[in-house]
């Protein structure tokens, strides 16, 4: 079984690195690019079958390991 | 219009990120877990309303700037 955990700043946490590609875009000549912000990704591959218990765990892979909850938000998405 | 991109590393390509995310898992208790590879995401608001040439433009930027393509692989979502 498939996960795929996405991390974000939450909204209103300064990105300087969105926004240093935000200018970079600009300077490439890519107009209409309002907003960029940078998140992390992972795909875990678990030896779990059960799709309930599988988010489980990986939610508190999340907590204790992957995301800094002060900060950012997570989403786990569980993919057969 | 929103674009979430996702880039991770090609399959075969060495992740010594997620190997050592894999490593603090386990010594963490996570047991089951059999692979961990990380990549990176951004979220991109456009100006542009067409989703055909949101799409376009995104993929260029991908090209461009966003990804490596010579050892990474990227997606682009278009959400509304």
């Amino acid at each position: 079984m498939k996960a795929r955990v996405t991390i974000t700043l939450k909204n209103g946490v300064l990105d300087p690195q969105g926004q240093a590609i935000e200018g970079a875009l600009a300077s490439l000549g890519f107009s209409g690019v309002d907003s960029v912000r940078q998140g992390k990704v992972f795909h875990i591959e678990l030896a779990e079958t059960d799709p309930g218990s599988a988010r489980e765990n990986v939610e508190n892979m999340c907590e204790k390991l992957l995301a800094n909850t002060v900060i950012e938000d997570y989403t786990v998405e569980i993919i057969n």
